[in-house]
């Protein structure tokens, strides 16, 4: 297509050859970059499935892998369908795109976009996966799967269209800031997770006649350090990634996205490890992971645009909103097995209005003289909840009336894994009949 | 090496140092490109290592955790000394390549091949591993060391000869088109382990007297779900990769891959839900685990070249391929404990038929008007079977005649870890004796 | 910022803009490139995670976790605050940079640093975190968080300045050469690990009273073999990664580093699997992953320089050196349940005396005709080795003394996580009583 050894013919420069080069050059750096950061946003759906898997009782563990399995799936069609034509669809407006269905649009010509869809879809799926640890253990099946097809093919391209696709939210109150879906993404799916968990109610016996949470241990702490490192690992690419591209100068973000990412999510850990231990008296792993995952949301709206330092006390805050909002959870006997209301939407909130407050670089908040982010952001994350709530709330009340929405008791005592995918997630696999009679035979020609 | 700072001379551009910094920045984006894609293919060891030892019983984890790290391991050194040899050896001609053993030609001058050979290995470690899980549990160790080391060193490098190195089935009516390595990778795998199942026989037990399969789950849904995530997320380096580079406007090649597969996949897992769920009244994780694979599978040949809407039928024919092939499997009574053979090797096939069907940008098939490929795509199946049916059939026959394919009846009824790896995977670790003796011996000293 | 369009403004070609444009992609191929290998960097602490885990038994399960987390949180501020300005600091001099502390230098004007900033934390981190296996299952946690501060923050940072930052070691003796912290990391961090272990002794009953170890085998083969995938997938950043850039010409020596990097841990696995079964008459799967290991941290040093028959001498010689060296420890009574020492400390130095001997392309050793290198390797690898001994002993046995180096014989006896982090990794997950009353509530509802 280009050939740099047709540049210089009989020695001279051809200048429009050159342009086709550096621009073939430009779309393989873009391109490149946006898709492997795509693949990393991919991985974190391992990631939550392992945490999510970790969380829960081994009773219901194939039921959670696979709802975290299909959220992918359906989300990839749903997006396909209609997401990506509600989110950055050519006849669009302030509230909504529209076009592009099906990504009817490419059909065979050259094209640049199918990066764009691979990497939001990546984010869409992000969302809706969020969700899954809120309600898990209690909730059906079909319930969960209509979920994440409403919220990948509808809520979130709407609110993804508002904040990045050229909404109202990019502009009113000169426009809002959230660099890599810190409302977007984490806020909406906590939102929704905790609209869910409200809803479809505790777990039988999560809490006592007393009112006080009786502890409901997850069944492998390594499996939640497992998905927390693969998620930490693919946050390398969500935030990162956002900048859509590394060149020019695109890479002065990129890698100030990838150090701020870091030092913030660490710092939640620690200040998570340091709360926690003064609190209960112990170094409380799972809180850690919580922790550090509380710190990285928290970074998410404003990573590109915050000093080093910053992403100190961003982290730092963050860790704290999250352990605020677990307790006040169980204080309203919210069971959110999870705490993914806590780890993303309360800190999606709290990173939105950092953003407001530390942003110098790229984006002005409140230190570098510029309060009018502070009110764009926060207005923007009301918005956004209002949003979420009124499409979420109605459609799981709906269910609920429906009686559609949970399992039932015996599904719930027996666990899902027995009751409806056909066996137990780690079977005994003592030597089974078949196998034992097998034996026996053979050993009994043996002995002849 | 290249000096951007001297491209302007006293003021005038000097063109030849021009042409060097655009050579090299296209060198470093393709190598970047392919190393990183490269890398993503390697981590699939990592996923079917997980998937196989979530799908066996918990007495041949250590074994089958073992023989996939070494088809790793022997593979690189098959590879290295013979099999690049002859799939993309200088001197070769249309049947097989030869020249540059043990990477021979690259001894120190500036080179730019090893990028290829690493990619190579990496596909050809792949289509080693597939087989893993076919023969599981009952197969000896060293023959399936000697397996892994005759795949990686010939049978696969020839095959990847005649359709990506110049060989014959690259011209043939026309020329087949396995864009990634369908039918060169995957069926081959899949192919090579239906004859191992055929072989070496069903595990004990495995069909009762009536001839009807008894179960025989895995010991660990979550890490076959792990696995699978794995799987998927090491395809992106799989499917796009194999474009070998991103300049030259082959990004568009590249980020049709992206979407493709994503669709093809998720199409695969919701097609096997939906139909397992008709069948077996459960919704099979497990199932819907190997539809995603086979969804994968089935765009390996055409994601590069077909539209999405075509990515939802090839993947969900893929599914619909899988199981029908798995059943027909269990009536065969030939026992394959990964399903291996319905997911890679027909699924494998299904997918060069798709190719031949679909394909409309940068290569024809029928929906383009041009039948031909269909035919070359069909026929060089046909071929590939044969070649790998000729080589391994024998190969596993002489073994099963001298006794050494598989463990005795004792050592499979026992599990292969106790028997053959030192002890069980997961061990009971109550205290130990002697730890109990330390600790006794403690106590006593602080009672006095 | 640069704008490919504006470069031939009325026919002309504008060097000026073409000279951006080319920066723009050079800065884009190295930041991206450095950053995606730095990515996989981090991942090798999920990797050690999950070996660590593996490797030790059940009741200290989520204890290793925790540090393992822990030693990223901990290392990312430590070497944000310190080690960055010890190691690459702007005012420094043969011994020790200084300045830039908490990344103070960079404030709001353009940057270029800090993607340096993050791939290199990413190696103090891996550093750290080789310590946590050799002392595992005894060492408190305050030690612990201890050494890790101390590592990240002094002792390494000094020893990477000595050897990349332009300290004495890049220059004594013709100049040290150590490619990717064959020792700046691997042997730092296994010497390390040998000082804890010998220091905090072995074990409860891991040596009986005649001195003879007792077998005290990890909860999880399958972690291990997770943990040792992820890591070799990593080293795909670390070895490649650490030619800090792609252009230039640097993708000859990358590519070159992806093929020795598999080779040597190719053959490092298949060397060992082959002498333990000599030696013990089994397939030992944890001690092949181990040779796995062995043969990456042996080639680590050369990868760059070396021909691809050198990584199988340099694999399969560091496969021995790791046997001989654990076979050692245990006749010391040195209790070492990862065998770090072994495998980074002692594999560590012989990877850079294989470097002095094998290196041939870009750097020159034996094989060239200068034995120079092989004298410059040997006594910066007795340096550094004094230096790291000469800290941390004194630093763990003032912990001794003090009696805060080791959890008391209950705690040890009982595990750390019941004791110390609130419960088991794996609680048993029967229907707890509160669940149980629910569930009988509910029942008793029904029957009415």
């Amino acid at each position: 297509m280009v050939d740099i050894e047709t540049l210089i013919p009989g020695g001279r420069l051809d200048g429009s050859v050159l342009v086709d080069i550096l621009s073939d050059h430009k779309g393989a750096l873009d391109n490149m970059f946006v898709l492997f950061s795509g693949y990393l946003v991919f991985l974190m759906q391992c990631g939550f499935a392992m945490l999510t898997a970790g969380s829960v009782r081994t009773k219901n563990t194939k039921n959670v892998l696979l709802k975290n399995l299909l959220d992918a799936c359906v989300g990839a069609l749903a997006y396909y369908l209609f997401g990506w034509a509600f989110a950055y669809g050519p006849g669009g407006n302030a509230f909504i795109g529209i076009g592009n269905f099906a990504l009817s649009s490419y059909k065979g010509e050259p094209f640049t976009d199918f990066t764009g869809f691979f990497f939001q879809w990546a984010f869409a799926a992000t969302a809706a996966t969020i969700v899954s640890g809120s309600v898990a253990e209690r909730t059906s099946f079909y319930a969960y799967i209509g979920y994440a097809f409403f919220l990948t093919s509808f809520v979130y391209p709407v609110v993804s269209h508002w904040v990045w696709g050229g909404g109202f939210l990019s502009t009113i109150i000169g426009g809002m800031v959230d660099f890599a879906g810190c409302s977007v993404v984490h806020m909406v799916g906590g939102i929704a997770g905790l609209a869910g968990a409200a809803i479809v109610g505790p777990r039988m016996g999560r809490f006592g006649d007393d009112g006080k949470p009786n502890p409901m241990p997850g069944h492998s702490a390594t499996l939640c350090t497992l998905g927390t490192f693969l998620l930490w690992f693919g946050w390398y690419g969500f935030n990162p990634g956002s900048a859509l591209g590394v060149t020019g100068g695109a890479f002065n973000q990129v890698q100030r996205c990838a150090v701020t990412t870091t030092i913030a999510g660490a710092t939640g850990g620690i200040v998570t490890l340091i709360i926690k231990k003064a609190l209960d008296h112990t170094f409380d792993l799972l809180a850690v992971l919580n922790g550090v995952l509380a710190g990285l949301v928290a970074i998410t709206a404003s990573c590109a645009f915050v000093d080093a330092w910053a992403a100190v006390i961003i982290g730092a805050v963050g860790a704290v909103v999250y352990i605020l909002a677990a307790m006040l959870l169980l204080k309203l006997k919210i069971d959110d097995p999870l705490e993914a209301f806590p780890i993303h939407g309360a800190t999606g909130f709290w990173g939105c209005i950092a953003g407001g407050i530390f942003n110098r670089h790229g984006s002005e908040g409140l230190v570098a003289g510029n309060g009018q982010l502070l009110l764009a952001n926060f207005v923007g994350c009301l918005i956004i909840t209002a949003w979420v709530l009124a499409l979420i709330v109605p459609f799981f009340m709906a269910m609920k009336i429906a009686g559609i929405l949970r399992v039932s008791p015996e599904v719930e005592a027996d666990g899902n894994d027995v009751s409806k995918h056909g066996g137990p997630a780690y079977p005994v696999d003592a030597i089974t009949k078949a196998e034992q009679e097998a034996a026996d035979e053979i050993a009994a020609v043996q002995d002849v």
